[in-house]
């Protein structure tokens, strides 16, 4: 059942050791197959150098196991509320990667200070506002799920140009239209963060990037105008007018 | 004599090079036999590489060499102190990784600040009293041992539940139910300092968790509701029940 | 066509994931021939694992593609720009490495702290100003080259012996008289951009070396009177003079 | 010629880059025999990755080169005068590890925080004076070894309790009864920096160590009551002793 979808969410799932995302076993990858409506994901406390494509757990979009033996992530339900609210998104990724773990522990957003940000990110990454005693106590997980998509609508965020959040004490989630995407958004997530926290360091002034830099950077690697790479009309047309 | 638990000590010894906790010799552990009241620690001063299972020395609860060639731990009394005073304890990990000796040489605690934390931490971890000048003196390692229970005691902490403490001035002693886990709880230890020392050069306001926060982390993986991983009887149920 | 010169670039851009300077396809080197006035540049979003040789890109003065079956690097405009206004440099690399990325978003100099910088930078590595809107919106890349080099005509600024730049809210380019060599002086960049955080942390003083001591470091290492390495008439008779 | 010598100071030399001290070329270790009066250092400029034992240069006591096809280190005369004037050092490293440049360029001393920094220096490790204008151009490489034995001499510090030194703007020099140690104590300065560095803005109060628990780390790993490692007479007394 799902065995390609299964080897995809694997294989975004073994590249969060290699990216330094995760130390042990915390972090985990989720895929989707939106004409089934159902959804794939790493199982709760398993070894990375143990993992294998076959332990993934199929889940529905009511959060129930389909499929496995073994038991999904422990964060099952705050993808089922990310999967339900963005209809756009094909893979989610958990991480306690440290420094946006240190940013979420500060309840602070993730500024876009620099172009690597503006090349994924398109505003700056929101930290969700921290659960309440009586969310926690409700249902913690899908609670977790709750804040970011509120977040979302709150602040009148486009879940597709803006694909991560923090969740206010706990870390970061990211996503994208493939699990694999997701990955690299939650990479890029790790790096800027720390490169926000050095220039913060540096300047207490505002070092907010310009919205005009904002779109010219994220729309050349995103959309039908983009020139970045290899799969992308307008690219070669690009290089030679930009200097005539 | 205790060649299980000597596999089993040398084991988690080794573990410490790969996960960045020590530089040259700079750490130990230890495992304990309740029944026969020996333990096994590391021998003093050898290198990692060059590192044997047989190596290993065998100590009773009065710190004195029952079988091993080669000098224990210079370390061995403050072990002896911790294995008698906490009696659920069986393995201890001592480090000089550097984000927690940070915290120690400034005499801070590290704080509570994210669910990292809060999954293996129940509180804070207390940076305990620096020795005084007579304490030092007198009986170096094993009052290193003593000032670490004292803290505990006079701030009514659980040691099974907070399984690590700062000796003020000198670095983290960590310890587990076994050697592999007190070696897993270093490492955790490890990584919130150096996340609470980038949240606390970010915002200076309280970050510290709320306690019903702690609460849903430290009991999602501990005791008789943990959910978290395979080998608890709530976890599967719990999946489907968050999002009903 | 330009065989040799595709080799020594594509060398030179696998040395950037080697030297921890690029996270995924962050980064690109081009190399220059001055007689044909074409110069060759990675590909634009290709992994550094797959890339080869022979997809290096032919481009020349005007920034047209003259060879080459993928799209040169977007930052081509720049090169381009770089290459006509700094005669004498024969390599140019761009990377996103996070040291230099932290001080490029706070607009902030590398100033010059310590001799490992002086041995290569003559003077603080100037943070080129930000693009205004119109100039990001009409030329984007040609416009980040060209604030570069009005930043060392304003400023007076030898570009062979300060061979590299922040363009602030962006990152780094970095060029020499090879490819190589280029990429020798983004990595001193890098690990001087990181010491001087932490000494400027240390210390809000003035820490700026004296303008003799950059003179000592900047010419042991070039220019007629170098002493330093192996290839320097002046250095084995230097080794003895100086202690007589 | 002192092959022996050539070979440990190679084998020195390869530690260099094993313990990520240095970048590229940026250090080198030398070695003293002092019956000959001769001593054997890197040779200057080398990639380790290329380097020989047979590639080291023998270097008499004035300075001058006495075998050797290679123009040795540009530090040599630092090292001469350094072993001219602390007659009990058999080796002596010098790097530009990045948190030891740091507090160099601040001109600060890396202070006694610690007890990792008492197991290994008795006291802070001193950032010598800058060399003056006059200083530089007159004998830069041997002035920078004098900096360091005058420092040492006005602070009144034991040059084998305490060995290694910054010179202010540039990096440190350690030292040792052999090549090994000294590199050994290089190692220890570059991580203890490193938490000095965390623990000073974690709390700008006085954080140094007391000097009776300087005394004591440093005396149970050296001199005659040491008893750290397998190789005191004191040690297996001790580890039962100090729990009686």
């Amino acid at each position: 059942m799902l065995e390609d979808l299964k080897q995809e969410v694997y294989e975004a799932n073994m590249q969060l050791p290699k990216l330094d995302l995760v130390t042990f076993t915390w972090g985990n990858v989720s895929g989707i197959d939106r004409e089934k409506g159902l959804f794939v994901i790493k199982p709760s406390g398993v070894d990375y150098d143990q993992l294998k494509p076959s332990d993934m757990v199929v889940v529905n979009l009511k959060g129930e196991v389909v499929e496995g033996d073994m038991n999904p992530s422990s964060d099952t339900p705050t993808h089922t509320v990310l999967y339900n609210a963005f209809p756009n998104i094909g893979g989610i990724v958990h991480t306690h990667s440290p420094w946006a773990v240190s940013f979420a522990a500060a309840k602070m957003d993730i500024p876009a200070m620099n172009t690597t940000h503006a090349d994924t990110f398109f505003t700056g990454v929101p930290a969700a506002d921290a659960l309440t005693k009586e969310e926690i106590e409700e249902d913690y997980e899908g609670n977790t799920g709750k804040t970011i998509v509120k977040t979302f609508k709150e602040r009148g965020l486009d879940y597709e140009a803006t694909p991560a959040a923090l969740v206010s004490q706990h870390g970061p989630f990211a996503w994208g239209p493939t699990p694999d995407k997701a990955v690299y958004n939650a990479k890029v997530l790790e790096v800027v963060a720390g490169e926000d926290y050095h220039t913060m360091q540096l300047t207490r002034a505002n070092s907010e990037l310009p919205q005009y830099l904002l779109d010219k950077h994220y729309y050349r690697k995103h959309g039908k105008n983009a020139y970045y790479g290899q799969n992308n009309a307008k690219s070669q047309e690009h290089a030679a007018r930009e200097t005539e």
